[in-house]
């Protein structure tokens, strides 16, 4: 039999798919399973859309242009110039996703060896990314002390070579919610022009920032347009993640051009998607309100219930929809596992990300979880019973004695 | 500023695309171009998935499952058992169009130095997505003079190192239009065996026979179902190139989970996509039989047309929709571009693929064009009376003795 490639072998699996089985079986077992595993919303996707959908008027389902319709990119620049980005249509490469835009860009920037700066925990398939490009990821620790903030520049300092080529953040974060300042940019932006450096920014949680935070991009500093990279996606911002839509913008041309080459090997991002993701961009600003404010309450029941527990430390983070936890346990991979195997309360279970698959620094994340509040509040409430239930009694629980002193500061 | 990688200034453009902005051009002054130079067919889209899009009913526009939905890899398995294959939904995995199943395959059977075997002319991307996974492609060169059969299996033996992991074939061929025959395969066969290689084979033109002839896929041979991949696409099949969906089929296992892998990191295939494909597979065998008719006509008309001409030969290839000519003139790239800039007949001209981008052997097929016979009798016609006028005029005309010979040989 032929053999699989080392660099197929060595691919990583998703984490967040990893314990699948468990949740099939404990649903074959009768289960009821709350899935706060993995980030696929709930919400509606706007009607605008539907109707666009709905209404697609062709003979030929054709290929568009590579770097998708004229027409798509137009609205898209007024999208983002309205978040004060001052962009148009040719600094976007439309791409499958943001997945393809980072897979892209990583080949447009980095050579095999070549380096990238990541804070951590990070969305795991970075390091899948990376490890198709045979490019390197170098970790930074961030701690669920201070909310997952920006570690200090000093530390990203440490890690920088001759081989480093990019400083990689994701913006709210995923997985820990984080929105990173103003300031938090400015020290990013001193160091990717220090040290002539690409920052990429994904930022496909864009809309969802809570408690009247303002969200702020690389793209709003001066003198960084060479730089800076946005991958950007619409499966979050129209809950129209299986639309496969997502783009790649900058300033930067030459990184335009390479980037559009590698776009044209495979020819075209879908076009009724594109007539779709077009009509999403006259999604009136109601729509937004309505589920922020559904995300803002999902997050405060989650917040509130995860601190109430004994030994379980939570953040609040002010972006995105999802949250780390700390939990009183020996392990969140084997807890998470148990809770779908062997553990139920009133026959329901709750599937959990466990979070040591967001860092790459081996060993951490070992007693965290990653939280996406992607459910309605009744059935946040109703996993947020069970969660407390199995750690009472899971035969693994260890409780660590900091945990209600950093509570008291998260507190209000 | 930063810069970009060896892997993205190394990034093969696409030569199909390079005389573009020639063809603007030409259209600014206000001429009309016949675009024969891109496989994008001009054939309606069957009314069942049209259906199905414009009836798309759900909530959510969410992510579908990795490797595809279980209703269309299903329903897809139908469709190859119809043609013989012997598969079930376990052995599909659905991609963005066949590129995306050609790069997750090449990542995960080739590390970076490994080689893979590719009879030339072929499909211009395939460079791409070698490079793109560091792999590098042997040519095998087939000859005009065949009609582009297959070269003796001795040449592709000459080739085979200890690095040689794959044969690739393209079947019906893009770009010679060439059909695979039973023996051909069977030939490939012992290859793949004897030396333990994957066969991958692109069928995204595999409903374009012509003249009663047979399509044949290495998956009707036995005893090679750890070795072949199959590569597929309903872009042609359905004229759905829009809605890039493709898919990997194999029965090796190890293979299918490690694609698997490449698959979760990007998430899910377009759902839409997904579901007007699945309706796709209920298009009536009557949809086939017009456009099979159609194309046949086409064919029929380029290649008459072309061998009326002084000094240019084209063999009658059995599938696909295009044709690989010879043109008697100096270098067919500095042609395609006089055409477009220099020349017009009655206010019209030509676009057309110079043939020198579909090889990697330097020199080979610099007096020979890839045209795409998309476009309808009548536009087919004009253009090949404005090709007729452009060669006559054209400077760097060149002919070579042997072609009216050739042309004897294949004339019916």
């Amino acid at each position: 039999m032929p053999k699989i490639s080392k660099k197929g072998n060595g691919m990583p699996a998703s984490p967040i798919r990893k314990l699948t089985p468990y949740a099939e079986q404990a649903k074959h077992e009768g289960k009821k399973v709350y899935h706060l595993n993995i980030g696929q919303p709930d919400i509606d996707t706007p009607q605008v859309m539907m109707d666009a959908i709905r209404s697609v008027d062709f003979d030929v389902w054709a290929y568009t242009q590579s770097e998708g319709t004229e027409s798509y990119r137009t609205k898209l620049a007024e999208y983002y110039n309205r978040a004060g980005y001052n962009v148009d249509a040719g600094d976007i490469l439309v791409t499958s996703g943001a997945s393809e835009a980072i897979v892209i860009a990583m080949q447009s920037c980095l050579d095999p060896g070549d380096e990238v700066i990541i804070p951590e925990p990070f969305y795991a398939n970075y390091s899948a990314f990376a490890w198709m490009s045979s490019a390197v990821i170098k970790p930074v620790l961030s701690f669920i002390e201070t909310g997952f903030a920006l570690p200090p520049v000093s530390e990203f300092e440490k890690l920088i070579t001759a081989k480093t080529k990019a400083i990689f953040i994701c913006n709210p974060n995923n997985p820990s919610g984080y929105l990173y300042s103003y300031e938090e940019l400015v020290e990013l932006k001193k160091l990717c022009l220090k040290y002539d450096l690409y920052l990429f920014a994904d930022e496909a949680y864009r809309e969802f920032c809570y408690d009247g935070n303002k969200f702020y991009s690389p793209m709003h500093l001066e003198g960084l347009d060479d730089h800076v990279i946005v991958f950007d996606s619409i499966s979050k911002r129209y809950s129209a993640c299986g639309a496969r839509i997502g783009c790649f913008v900058t300033k930067n041309k030459r990184v335009l051009s390479t980037a559009l080459k590698f776009a044209q090997a495979r020819l075209s991002p879908g076009m009724v998607d594109q007539i779709a993701a077009e009509a999403g961009t006259d999604t009136p600003e109601s729509y937004f309100e309505v589920v922020n404010k559904e995300y803002t309450e999902r997050r405060d029941l989650l917040v509130q219930a995860l601190n109430k527990m004994e030994g379980v430390f939570c953040p609040n983070p002010k972006g995105a929809f999802y949250v780390v936890a700390r939990l009183p346990v020996d392990d969140t991979e084997k807890f998470c596992q148990w809770v779908l195997e062997k553990f139920s309360y009133d026959n329901e279970t709750v599937m959990m990300a466990p979070a040591a698959g967001f860092y790459c620094t081996e060993g951490a994340g070992r007693d965290e979880v990653r939280l996406a509040y992607v459910l309605n509040k009744e059935d946040l409430a109703k996993a947020m019973i069970c969660l407390e239930k199995a750690l009472i009694e899971y035969p693994g629980r260890v409780v660590k004695g900091e945990t209600e002193t950093l509570k008291e500061e998260v507190r209000i």
